[in-house]
């Protein structure tokens, strides 16, 4: 992979480098079948919210028993928002007609009627809890399959501590995970924080693992960026780092960190973890909602290193979030037609536009 | 008409329940060839003042002797709003060029030009005032036929006292229409109030009139709902209770109530009239402007009963207003598309939005 | 051309009064082979601003050296807003990956690649100053010929004193165009300010001059209006009046004004002179920036004149610009088409429109 490096305008002709096909972008229609994060789980409680996720407006609620529920924010009937109504038991109540619906989206009454009307459900979601996240399938019920959720194990694991945020953002999901697979912007959107000159030209090894797209670095005998420095305590420190980025899926980008030290005083290697979580559902194609989360296997009751790591988090992703809403504008107003130029460093976010361009075009050719 | 409450969902491909043809929606042409109200007689004075009705922005004024006055809000020289312009006299003078024009839209002075250009006029539209209403007619002129302005003669009678209210509402008015003929949302969307249970389950009838169509329900030896206990006295005492719902036209919804107590301490049943009267004017296909009007027969001079009636009408209405609000959001803002569920209490909004289908594709085959 | 007063209605039919051909408004295409106003040259300098110009977002700075440069504002690799970036001597470096632009917009250095990449320019647009404009050409390089710039000498000598000042205008610079070759909205739009009856009724000659228009007028032995009285002292005096309107270019409307005194104290004629420069750059084709110029050749040192022409022609001209806002409005949100009548006076405004209306097509012409 180290071509990538020596050359400085991508061949994307080249059937050696990139298949036939397009590069998903703000217009490509949105995957469907996939698990998306519907809410954290303490935002779905007793009391009714509806959340617009890939266009589609949802509500969410919890039973009795405490299950997250999902079903579209929409009353069969009359187009009613179903989240305006009210909740009897686990039975959610139309407040316009009292059409009533238990937790699978099937009516159990219309008061007006002296039946209970056949074949008028409102659509429900497969939803399932881990740990933090509400997931959530809006694809084809029949290809809901819990297993292809990916793994989040460290945001409820009693080993690592997390701190956490979230923006919503008016730019579209594709550009925020080519961010995340683009490691040269750190020097320059969030300059001393998260990026060193060293650590921009540090090799990387960028290769496809299915669907998923996968970066791994490794930076040795380098001091830590800011970010790490004031946790580990090893600011000025040469220390190896190792980390590897994943595209995971559209919904899941994770980063996981090591940063190794060789000369800890109690005479052994010591290594420190840093889990990175970066969740993201479309809104719609030109807007969607963004949960971070900075997990760390260390030092857990430390206040200050929560403090320090939730304030850089939040000050650096908001970097991430204003770039990508003012390019989105930009593109989005501009009278004249652009076509990127791509580089070497930009092949692992081009990788990740093929992988949802051909699971779009895949979905659109199901639909057909 | 019993049938309509002994099946649960209407079988619209039955051609014995439905004639072939559309439902109107928020996308169906809006119907010009109808008197719709332009404003309240006291806002039509000697300021000009502009309105958007059916899309088109008309002007409005009084002139010296009194006659109110509707022309088009735009210059046809160089479209400059004529409501920005002033009166002289009856003469409306355009504030760009001066371009003058008499209550009936001829042109009668250009001061640039040394004589009066003749086909230079604005188009003006037929007003007449009935009561506290300014009708006006935005279809085909030939067609302003001044008898088919709906009978509200009981807010201008000394018979009746009225209380009334404005909503301006981002929703269609056929939605509001078909709530009105809907009487089995009480419960949920004004609970207490105008709904009771056994009203709600009362037999109806519902028949198309001509255009129009008519729901006639009755419900016997039963407490009046809150709305109406008040001002009758009657707060749960057994009466009878008539209604007559009915869609005039386009521009008009009417309800007529009759609460009878046939045990009246006088020892002659007594009857206590209420007419309800509803009024929209589309400002486009997906916005409208609502008059209200609740007219009683008695107890003219207790302002108690006025403040009650207006303050619990207000809630209604605005009930009523959030909802269809937050439909047409819903709606517009839904990625994907959904076809409405009918069930029988449907039928008379069903036959409504038949007849407001016709009348639209009427017209468009007499525009074509 | 005493014919165009002598006739009520343009008979625009006529190939003796007009060619064939359409006139522009606002959906006509913008004119890109054209010299534009970009800025005023103290709003360009060491903080780069941006400005959409003719739907182009356009970053805007100066060099070490003081020379002004202009950019699209949108990186060619990932369409961030260059103005977001920052300026590292004379070179703009991208705020997202680095990217660095010389001001021919070549780019010297992309920091993730070790060599400079060929062919990975942002466009730049050639600028020429000239006393206090910064004038941009967004049209074909090849045509960008400086000796089309118009002149506008009068801004930067030494004989005259300007005041001025700026709108952003929500409406097409069209209407604007039309609006200064027609004076005879001044009584009714700007009464008592800048319109005389006499003056809207002296005799005009209008005729092209390539694409220009040119209006000219003489108005003897009649007092000046408001906004010149004061500057002149002559308010009241009968005095001769001699005025020269003329539409340069899309970007540009000049009017020149001489009030001759020929009861002078001194017991010679004496020439007062008015230049009054109109700057319009379309921002979109409903939108534009507006710069006016009020020049006078006497009294320079007189702060009350200064605040005098400043105050009166700010009111004026925020009257043309209301107006041109209504009239926008208006026609964008109207449900039903309209097409203006054309009177006499509208000639010069109609030879300006048929003027832009055949450069727009040439362009379209060159581009296809």
């Amino acid at each position: 992979m180290n071509t990538i490096v020596d050359q400085s305008v991508i061949d994307l002709e080249n059937p050696d480098n990139f298949e036939l096909g397009g590069f998903a972008d703000h217009n490509t229609p949105l995957i469907k079948d996939c698990w998306y994060v519907a809410a954290l789980t303490h935002e779905v409680s007793r009391e009714v919210v509806s959340k617009r996720l890939l266009g589609i407006d949802v509500a969410l609620y919890r039973t009795l028993a405490g299950k997250a529920v999902a079903v579209r924010n929409r009353c069969p009937h009359r187009s009613f928002p179903l989240s305006k109504g009210k909740l009897e038991g686990d039975v959610l109540v139309c407040g316009y007609h009292g059409m009533a619906f238990n937790p699978s989206g099937h009516c159990v009454k219309m008061p007006a009627l002296p039946i209970v009307p056949t074949h008028a459900d409102v659509r429900s979601f497969p939803v399932v809890e881990k740990g933090p996240l509400v997931w959530i399938w809006l694809g084809h019920p029949d290809r809901a399959d819990e297993s292809l959720i990916p793994d989040t194990e460290w945001l409820a694991s009693p080993q690592w501590k997390t701190v956490n945020g979230f923006f919503p953002i008016k730019a579209d999901y594709v550009s925020m995970h080519e961010n995340l697979l683009d490691q040269t912007h750190f020097p320059f959107l969030h300059p001393g924080a998260i990026g060193t000159p060293e650590y921009a030209r540090s090799k990387l090894d960028a290769r496809m693992d299915g669907d998923s797209v996968v970066i791994d670095r490794a930076l040795l005998n380098s001091p830590p960026p800011g970010v790490y420095a004031m946790p580990t305590g090893l600011a000025g420190k040469p220390v190896d780092r190792f980390s590897e980025a994943r595209f995971v899926s559209p919904a899941l980008h994770r980063a996981f960190a090591r940063i190794v030290d060789n000369n800890d005083p109690s005479g052994k290697p010591r290594t420190y973890r840093f889990n990175i979580t970066h969740i993201f559902t479309p809104e719609t194609n030109q807007s969607m909602h963004y949960w971070w989360f900075c997990s760390r296997d260390f030092k857990h009751d430390d206040a200050a290193i929560d403090e320090h790591l939730s304030t850089a988090s939040a000050k650096a992703y908001k970097e991430d979030v204003d770039a990508l809403e003012w390019i989105m504008d930009n593109i989005l107003k501009d009278a004249e037609p652009q076509f990127d130029l791509h580089f070497a460093p930009d092949k692992p976010g081009l990788m990740m536009r093929q992988s949802l361009y051909r699971l779009a075009m895949a979905e659109a050719g199901q639909i057909s």
